[in-house]
């Protein structure tokens, strides 16, 4: 047995567990999306960034060294020399890196965008990869809530940029001091000991997130003693007493028909918290503002609903939903959801420098606005392969390239076929295979008489499907042109097609 | 001391060593090389592939786990469940893993193009980067060397496309069998027992390679007893014996006037190698191929000194080299050297399906390239910054947004000033910074009389350098127009700059 493990077996070609590749028109869809969003970035100031995929594990931060092997949530591994060192898990760790290291090069605000891939060490499952896009633009060393406002304008733009359009998609706007604030009010967050309570406090951010699929009776009881589920599952709810219960229903329930009439709910909610009505102050800005350069309430709102998981957010948050439902999995309609967020966190370059630096930005999922598109048939469109210069005579492999070169010169995509040439039908077949809108076909009859023939394959496939004979004989989708007129008449088919 | 160690010191913002960041222009400049690269590539058929930045190790195969800890070289780590991982150190194989596991559903042949990041654990040194882009395109399942030809004239079309110009690069092309035809005359190779003699046949290429460098008598010193440098270090030779190193050196120096030449050349030194001889005939079918479609001797020649370090390739093996010179560290003029290389790799696919798979293909050393062209001048000019709205009145700020959006809307790239504007010399500063090459301001007094003031950043500082007194009082630098003329003033300044 030992003898035989010795002996190197083949090795599995099989990406690792939760990894992918991506082909052809896969990566062509998704690169015209990042040039389409970073244009738009681009036309709002913003200049882009490539940070390094490995960072060290302490600059990273949310996955400080505490045992002996720190790679939890991501990819690790400890260098030679002692270090340990990790691959990104999102693209707004390495930007506090990058702006606590870079700072006295770069202007102030730093306005950046970032695109690339981000690693997480979690379990894979059905269409959750371990290696995923994102897209991010941030602003470093705004404090003003005219920095959010942009942000939130630029997504909205973003969208319709890549082919969301206005109606299907909106921009969700809240802010955590209103959050903090209703909090406070509801005596569950007490700004003298901002530490105690945090369980309870966990619970009722959990259950505000819930709002959509349990609607205000499921949260309500989660917010009181608990909630029986379908399945009789029962889950313990905070425990608050019915006026704390009403005060954070009432937060949640504060969108009116208007951001005026939100703002006022919101403000008469928090009228006793110092913070919460500095949220809502700010909240009236970004909507001033928004209001101003005609983002009216068909593209973003004032929404109390929005809470967003992360724990750095310290000011405004935001989120993109397209609001256009999809087939959901159990064959039932939902709307698709969320596809971008962020806010402000005004703490994470303060790790590095010891001083408070204002900070805010919004990271896209790209791959989720793939899908949003595919679900609306705006991608998946096939784009045509090449046109494909089939071989009858091997020895006249240098005629056929020359062929192809000719069409490359004037603009037209086009190949040898490089296989074995000696079955035609498999030339054929790979045309086909390629998406190939027409075939050259060179024998050495045609090069006598200095001809070719030129194979419509788009339409040759038509007549394949629903031809009579007579249609069948008279081959309209194959034609002799001289040789000398072939790219004129290439580029005349493909015009026409 | 123990109690204090566990206090959390504050994080270093540091990229870890051998890694960095990239900022502005550094990134748009190498996404339009990339761009254009991946245009020539698609035009001559290739698709895109972007395949997993983590491999098993088992499938990177190079680097097979025989020590606990396999990372000689690549950035490895192992999983929990017991897999080891690494991320990709070159594309090609990844490209064996991919069409291994994929081939089922590719096109044969199969082109594809590849462009990303690769990592390398080696020591980091001045100007070389643990993280770097390669652009790769090859061609699996081609058996021809047809295949060959067609990469080499597409690295000749690419190189022009990125801005280089003909005459100003070449691409030298070999064949290893030719290489191992000369081996075997020299009697260094011996076709039944490959493996014996390969210690000497290693110092026999390496000193092959150092043709450029040490001269034809450097080499020859290195093919017999050793050579001493000009440091007095002696490097131990192959120890052949003159008539072994004359075949070896005449092989070298075989390069004549004409591809005809130097072929004819070949097939007398390699007369009686059967691989040898194999290796000539398919060098003329490439110069036939290559002369066919136009790319004469000014940009493709046959050159027997290209060795290629890899050892996996098996035919054709290609370079490409820029032939300018830039001036080098030591302040001497050199010749730029290589961009880029490849060559045909047969057995690659084979280490995963047992059945051989012809493949060729090309890498691009991106970076590499982009130094070039900005040692020519041809890259580094300074894009222009965005059109800078000042903040005059922080009460305001919704009227500046919308001069922004309006700016925008019109094509034009604007943000806002979102620093603390008290200080109206820093927003200049900041302005400066970014290259703005205009700056509108629009003080109380101006908004009451409903007109801004624009001013041209450009002229400017032209004007701060060289005006006279009096010229510096006329400022005509800046202009003040109607509120409602200001965008077709800008668009009018920027078309004029």
């Amino acid at each position: 047995m030992a003898k035989k493990d010795r002996k190197a077996p083949r090795p599995k070609a099989e990406t690792p567990k939760g990894f992918r590749d991506y082909f052809g028109a896969e990566v062509s869809e998704r690169k015209a999306m990042l040039d389409t969003i970073a244009q738009v970035y681009h036309r709002y100031g913003f200049d882009p960034l490539e940070s390094s995929a490995v960072e060290t594990v302490e600059a990273l931060g949310k996955f400080l060294p505490d045992v002996d092997r720190p790679n939890e949530g991501v990819f690790a591994w400890q260098e030679e020399g002692g270090d340990w060192l990790a691959l990104r898990y999102d693209l707004t760790a390495p930007l506090a890196r990058v702006y606590a290291q870079h700072r006295n090069d770069l202007p102030t605000p730093y306005r950046r965008y970032a695109m690339g891939p981000v690693w997480r060490n979690e379990k894979p499952g059905p269409g959750r990869f371990r290696q995923f896009y994102q897209c991010d633009a941030d602003t470093v060393g705004a404090p003003s809530v005219a920095a959010d406002a942009e942000i939130c304008a630029m997504l909205a733009d973003t969208l319709e940029a890549v082919g969301i359009e206005r109606g299907d998609y909106v921009v969700r706007v809240n802010n955590r001091k209103v959050l903090n604030g209703v909090l406070e009010v509801a005596g569950l967050l007490d700004p003298a000991d901002p530490a105690a309570q945090a369980a309870e406090r966990g619970i009722v951010l959990r259950a505000i997130d819930k709002l959509d699929r349990l609607g205000p009776d499921g949260v309500r009881a989660l917010l009181g003693e608990g909630r029986k589920d379908e399945s009789g599952d029962f889950t313990k709810g905070a425990g608050l007493a019915p006026e704390q219960a009403d005060t954070v229903m009432g937060f949640m329930q504060a969108t009116r028909a208007s951001a005026a009439e939100t703002l006022a709910t919101l403000r008469a909610l928090t009228a006793s918290s110092v913070t919460g009505t500095e949220g809502v102050d700010e909240l009236a800005q970004i909507a001033d503002l928004l209001a101003a350069q005609g983002y009216g309430p068909d593209r973003i709102v004032i929404d109390p609903s929005v809470v967003r998981g992360l724990g750095y957010y310290t000011g405004p948050v935001y989120e993109a939903e397209l609001t256009f439902e999809i087939m959901g999995e159990d064959g039932k309609p939902r709307q698709f959801g969320s596809v971008a967020g962020g806010g402000r966190y005004d703490d994470l370059v303060k790790r590095f420098t010891g001083q408070a630096v204002p900070a805010t930005g919004v990271s896209i999922g790209v791959d989720r606005l793939l899908a949003a598109l595919a679900a609306t048939g705006k991608t998946g469109a096939r784009a045509p392969g090449p046109v494909v210069v089939t071989v009858m005579d091997r020895d006249r492999m240098a005629d056929y390239q020359k062929i192809a070169t000719e069409l490359r010169a004037a603009g037209i995509r086009a190949e040898v076929y490089l296989g074995n040439p000696k079955n035609f039908g498999n030339q054929m077949k790979y045309a086909d295979r390629r998406g190939s809108p027409l075939a050259i076909i060179q024998g050495a009859d045609e090069a006598a008489r200095d001809v070719v023939q030129i194979k419509d394959l788009v339409l040759g496939a038509q007549i394949a499907e629903n031809a009579s004979l007579e249609e069948w004989k008279a081959n309209p989708a194959q034609s002799e042109v001289p040789r000398a007129d072939l790219v004129a008449t290439v580029q005349r088919m493909l015009a026409g097609s």
